[in-house]
């Protein structure tokens, strides 16, 4: 399975979705982010997840988003939109217009309105959903989220849909948090792509065979993110300098709420506050919350680069 | 606010969605599914809610349902069905849909992915939507299930939307099961109309001011409800044989994933094994779990009514 080309490895910010002033997504800052993480060392684009706030958007939205993405020149090849929704009518629309427009996988939550359902619904959801879209260019990552989605990941789940689909269903972002999941995963299912969601069990994973990281922290740390995985990957070292700048600063910015935050330290660092701007039911940090998460990310010894 | 005559008092199915063979929505047996419950003592019909599985459908999809009733004769003007989404621009989308086609009223869940979210953005979103509804004939009733939207209201939320949007957030459906969280309400929020959305707190409620109900079990057991609401409203008397017939088919009803349970109920109840599909991520009752459930509910004293 690790050999499929198609497969994204390595580091991937959860992109940012930048805002007009009527709230709409703005494309062309959304653009130049993407080619800003291209630039510094960002191997893919977890665009429209969590930090992405894709589930504040329509899914007409969402398809405008990755298209216009394309148009402006994005290799969609390497995002891996998150495709998911409450409903799976929606979210096999989603995910077969991601492999129609060509980007290079889909992160699938799953129904999450409904709590407490059993494996066998979930199954069902993720068999429509690919069943749907019909194609062997589909590479579904399973996105678990528990604490927003509701909805956990058993091993047994995973286990009857990489039997279900072997070479499809292909891997995990796993944003609980939750190491050892990550890393019994890693053992149980060979050549299964384990994307840690945060910074805290990155290394860790990714010495035990994980397939890098996608986080939102990467929005603003991508180098450092970067060379933590090269050294790993490369030398099997590790880059003592880059793990503690990624640490840092997800200590920090944990304390806010992540699309909040990043929006904010990304508006300071353009200058331009249309970067401010969430999607309800977020909301923009306070002056004074502003001015904390400045204040504790400059006692950091680490520039957001240029380009 | 309680004289508006708009105001949907009294007993409300949360109406169950029956399905065709490829799961899209059934309008022709909704619409006899919605003319029995009417002629059975419904004073309204709460459609589209969590027991009308309204999150695994689409805009679209949920649009057509209201349309279909209303072409097929239902009296929309008795409907409140849940127009809520995970997000803002769905749910305003949708609640002035409903607004447009004569709905009496729009339950409102919070935007539900995003977990841990506070007041502020919560109100936004409500702001939003009311806004782009622009319209006096609007009647919010406001969606209190944290089990499974994962986002309560909080009191200070209410008396700000209450204040903010006199005449329009009128009520609220209140089915988190926390009988003392809606005694709360009534004392708070004069004329405020709170509905719980099950049966365990329907008397009690009632008795304090409540509006009447919106439940599950009312699929089977409209008549009996109406007798508990019915005796109390016109005599201030409990009519003790109905409420025992009610928690009764609770208790046992339960015990099972609400909407699989009563769908089989009446796919028994018509000889219609066409009533027994659920959307995924449910999933339809196994032939023993059948059993089990209609053999504790044929020991109680009830028939569902024949019309």
């Amino acid at each position: 399975m690790n050999a499929d080309p198609r497969i994204l490895k390595g580091v991937n910010a959860a992109v940012l979705t930048p805002l007009n002033r009527d709230m709409s997504p703005d494309i062309g800052r959304m653009t130049a982010h993407c080619q800003w993480l291209l630039a510094n060392g960002s191997d893919g684009l977890g665009i429209l997840g969590t930090t992405g706030e894709a589930q504040s958007f329509t899914v007409r939205e969402r398809m405008d988003i990755l298209e216009g993405l394309g148009k402006a020149g994005i290799p969609l090849a390497k995002t891996m939109p998150g495709t998911g929704a409450a409903n799976y009518v929606d979210a096999a629309e989603l995910t077969k217009h991601s492999v129609d427009i060509g980007a290079g996988g889909a992160l699938l939550l799953p129904p999450y309105y409904i709590k407490g359902v059993g494996d066998d619904g979930l199954f069902v959801s993720f068999d429509k959903i690919i069943n749907h879209v019909a194609s062997n260019d589909l590479r579904v990552y399973l996105y678990h989220f528990p604490q927003m989605s509701g909805i956990p990941f058993s091993h047994d789940l995973i286990d009857r849909l990489v039997q279900a689909f072997p070479g499809i269903v292909v891997g995990v972002k796993d944003s609980s948090g939750d190491e050892q999941n990550m890393l019994e995963m890693l053992k149980k299912f060979p050549g299964f792509n384990v994307f840690p969601g945060s910074e805290s069990a990155f290394l860790n994973v990714l010495k035990a065979g994980g397939a890098g990281c996608i986080t939102a922290v990467s929005n603003v740390a991508m180098a450092a993110a970067q060379r933590v995985y090269s050294a790993w990957t490369n030398e099997q070292r590790v880059d003592q300098g880059a793990e503690a700048i990624i640490q840092a600063l997800r200590t920090v910015i944990a304390g806010y709420p992540l699309s909040s935050a990043l929006k904010a330290l990304m508006a300071r660092h353009h200058g331009d506050e249309g970067w401010d701007g969430v999607r309800p039911p977020l909301v923009s940090l306070s002056e004074q919350q502003r001015n904390e998460l400045f204040a504790a990310i400059d006692t950091i010894d680490y520039a957001i680069p240029a380009v």
